[in-house]
């Protein structure tokens, strides 16, 4: 009753009844629109089938309308719109093949690779059984893989990842195995992070052009939004601190909480690798807003120029910076090109997310055979070596090849150092410098010259004209074929 | 402006300054009452660790005040207090071995099963390898098993599954591959189900006692809520229609949207198997009120009693009712035995769950190689009727010399036909029939018997005394040790 003491003073002055007639009627309106703003989106009436609306409508007594899924699933449930997924999708219908389909689509979207496919294949054939087997007498075991097993991982797994981490981020730095939780590829383990660093309505900044399969990620389950931060080719797309700043003010602006930074590095699509001043200074401007850094280096042996590549890892064990901050991403699919195997890592130096992650493995886990197979994978340092060396030196050589060949169509590339692809400037095809452009660029490509490249809208690229371009599943013979579409395509628009 | 002229009225007629001053204190008093329903709940201050809290007093200037996780990850990343964990954690201290450590505490609390190991010892040993060869010349091609596929499982797999699950639930049901999702598990199923059925804040339906780790797969994550509706020992644990009603309606008293029932058949932890009448009663009674049906039929194949499982596919598939609210979970960490292969199902007949799941699948698939083994092993027809029989065979045994042994002792179990444990009525042994008495008994169980078994508590039931024992991991000779040690006990408690 004591909040009525100092209205009803109002009320009760001069203008009393004027004043104690806007007062409710203030509250009321801001009730209302406090409601309304907290109220779900409501889903796109074109979502609704028109089958379910009919059976809504003559369904009567005992409703046996078509029952409705949750609201949060029916974006999930329609098709995407980005240019990624429908270059991916196109593709399956359509597959070029050299012997069977020539006339098919060449896939450039997908950042996989077969060029050290001989090694593993050799490996595998060696190794596989033997590395299922347990027991001392080399007898094959059930119990050893068909068990309950620590979700978050076998101990050996975990030494033996972060043994091979160390090494192909070039011994620098080192890994504990007690904050890594293994992950069923690296997509869980950015979802994971994200949950656990940001509760539903943050955000994370997130410099682009950005690897498109991120809104997935993150954007489908954890309800964490991603704030782009602007970089552009005069840069080489790298990211600084006042573009950070900038895009946090904003965003605090606008009213959001941003709980963290969001990279990958070498970076995806562009392939640049970030410097270790760079690395400080997101790091620094990280602590000073207290918030988290989140790398993703999938990437990291898959590094093939000159300039050396340093995990975040190494910078948040300097003892300069509060570590717990740091979190990194890693799994297999890049760098040991096996993302069938579906392998990945959480390495983070938060105790509370190190085990917040263990158990939402329950939902993300690694089958205890293939963890098996990793820890012998893992530890045949002779192979690894080999291996490693390859697959650096496959990569440089396919690059200079496919960068050679769009040079002599007087299309450049960005500089890069590290990744399955290269980042394409196809601005001199446009027909005109804009999104619209673009995307009229990508749907040639993709029906005339038959290549699927991911244009640069759908990685939140602000400038028009640019595309990634992966070439670790291609064979040499495929590069001259894609150059001559090309340069077809682009005869086709001068005349 | 227009709000405000009614309001106005009021005020301008007889008491309109008690009015004006009265209407603008409720509004206020009601929007304070929800921001603060609305407001997450305040993290514990337990959580915060001293160092934290100190850091953060003395941080100056550039704060370097330890970050925080999300709130929603904090009770993730606690320790549980259910019993159900604190038991699997314990036996992890000091598990008993029947030759190395013979006063270690003995397992009654993990629902797996060794007791065909030799038969799946055999076939893996004859088909690891040559299961994972795909291309015609039986030659390993790492192509097959590196690469990426299609998230949702490999159409074979998903043929194959279809085949298996068809063939142990007795052959009355066919499943329809297009309908059906590979997922990491059971466990992702469920919580992939939830996300796609239900919104964050609404509820389901769920009869108890159930199963304690449902609370883990559904509650982490998705915000989905779990209403009990009881059931009790006079109806052998079985679900009624007004139970569920009433249920129903007290909830949407409270104000919770319920989305769904969830249940188990074969129930877990009781092990009784809902028969069609009660199948279809659940069915109509969702169907009259517009909700998703959920059955988890992840015990289907490990049945051994007289009575005759039917799945809820066969119900929906009837004709009599709107199938596209029933959603099935299935997966072979029980049936085959093999938890560590993580190889689950969801069997939707709505297409937007199905879209939906196969997208979030990004999250939960089984690595390919895991997958080309399940092809060979589940259409290794010859193979899975000798699986099956034996271990429907082996299970009523062990079942049988488990249930006679706590006979001998006094102690009695439900009657049950399916699972791989029993529920057991301990309430003679309970110091005080309440809650209390049974949580007490579980702390004797485990540290004075040694023996971890799950109480009815962890399971949400409400009589007190009842426990899961989960005996298909156990030796034989391991009954007998188990019946000493709870002799002991209760004559402990008799002197």
């Amino acid at each position: 009753m004591r909040l009525i003491v100092p209205l009803r003073g109002v009320i009760q002055g001069r203008g009393g009844l004027f004043v104690g007639s806007l007062i409710p009627c203030c509250l009321f309106y801001f009730l209302q629109l406090y409601l309304k703003r907290r109220r779900p989106p409501p889903s796109d009436p074109t979502d609704l089938p028109r089958t379910f609306s009919r059976t809504n409508l003559f369904s009567r007594g005992n409703s046996i309308g078509r029952v409705r899924v949750s609201s949060r699933a029916v974006p999930v449930a329609k098709p995407s719109d980005s240019p990624y997924y429908i270059g991916l999708e196109r593709v399956k219908t359509d597959p070029y093949d050299r012997i069977t389909n020539t006339d098919g689509i060449i896939q450039l979207g997908l950042a996989e690779s077969t060029l050290c496919f001989d090694l593993l294949q050799r490996w595998m054939s060696e190794n596989l059984m033997e590395s299922m087997m347990q027991s001392d007498d080399g007898e094959f075991d059930i119990s050893s893989i068909a068990m309950y097993k620590p979700f978050e991982g076998l101990l050996e797994l975990r030494v033996a990842f972060a043994d091979f981490m160390s090494r192909i981020m070039g011994g620098n730095v080192s890994f504990d195995p007690s904050n890594m939780v293994i992950t069923a590829g690296g997509t869980p383990a950015i979802e994971v992070l994200a949950f656990c660093l940001a509760d539903h309505g943050n955000a994370f900044l997130i410099p682009t052009p950005y690897y498109p399969g991120f809104d997935r990620d993150i954007k489908f389950r954890t309800g964490v939004e991603l704030i782009p931060v602007h970089c552009r080719s005069s840069d080489n797309f790298t990211v600084t601190v006042s573009a950070l700043e900038q895009a946090l003010n904003q965003a605090r602006k606008r009213g959001s909480k941003v709980s963290g930074i969001l990279f990958s590095n070498p970076s995806n699509p562009v392939g640049n690798i970030l410097s270790r001043e760079t690395l400080c200074d997101i790091l620094r401007f990280a602590q000073e807003k207290n918030i988290h850094v989140i790398s993703d280096e999938i990437f990291a042996g898959s590094v093939y120029g000159d300039k050396e590549f340093v995990s975040m890892a190494e910078i948040a064990g300097s003892g300069e910076f509060d570590k717990t901050r740091v979190h990194i991403i890693y799994g297999l699919s890049k760098d040991l090109s096996i993302p069938g195997f579906r392998a990945g890592v959480i390495y983070s130096f938060h105790e509370d997310v190190v085990n917040a992650a263990k158990k939402l493995m329950r939902f993300s886990s690694v089958p205890v055979l293939v963890q098996r197979i990793l820890i012998s994978l893992l530890s045949d340092v002779r192979f690894i070596e080999g291996y490693m060396a390859a697959h650096r030196q496959r990569i440089r050589d396919k690059h200079i090849r496919f960068v050679e060949g769009l040079k002599q169509l007087g299309i450049p590339c960005a500089e890069s150092g590290g990744g399955l692809y290269c980042w394409v400037d196809m601005s001199s095809l446009l027909t005109s410098y804009s999104e619209k452009g673009e995307l009229e660029l990508f749907e040639k490509l993709l029906t005339v010259a038959k290549i699927n490249a991911t244009p640069g809208t759908a990685c939140y690229c602000i400038e028009p004209g640019w595309f990634r371009c992966c070439f670790t599943a291609l064979a040499d013979e495929d590069i001259p074929v894609i150059m001559e579409r090309i340069r077809q395509l682009a005869e086709s628009f001068r005349s």
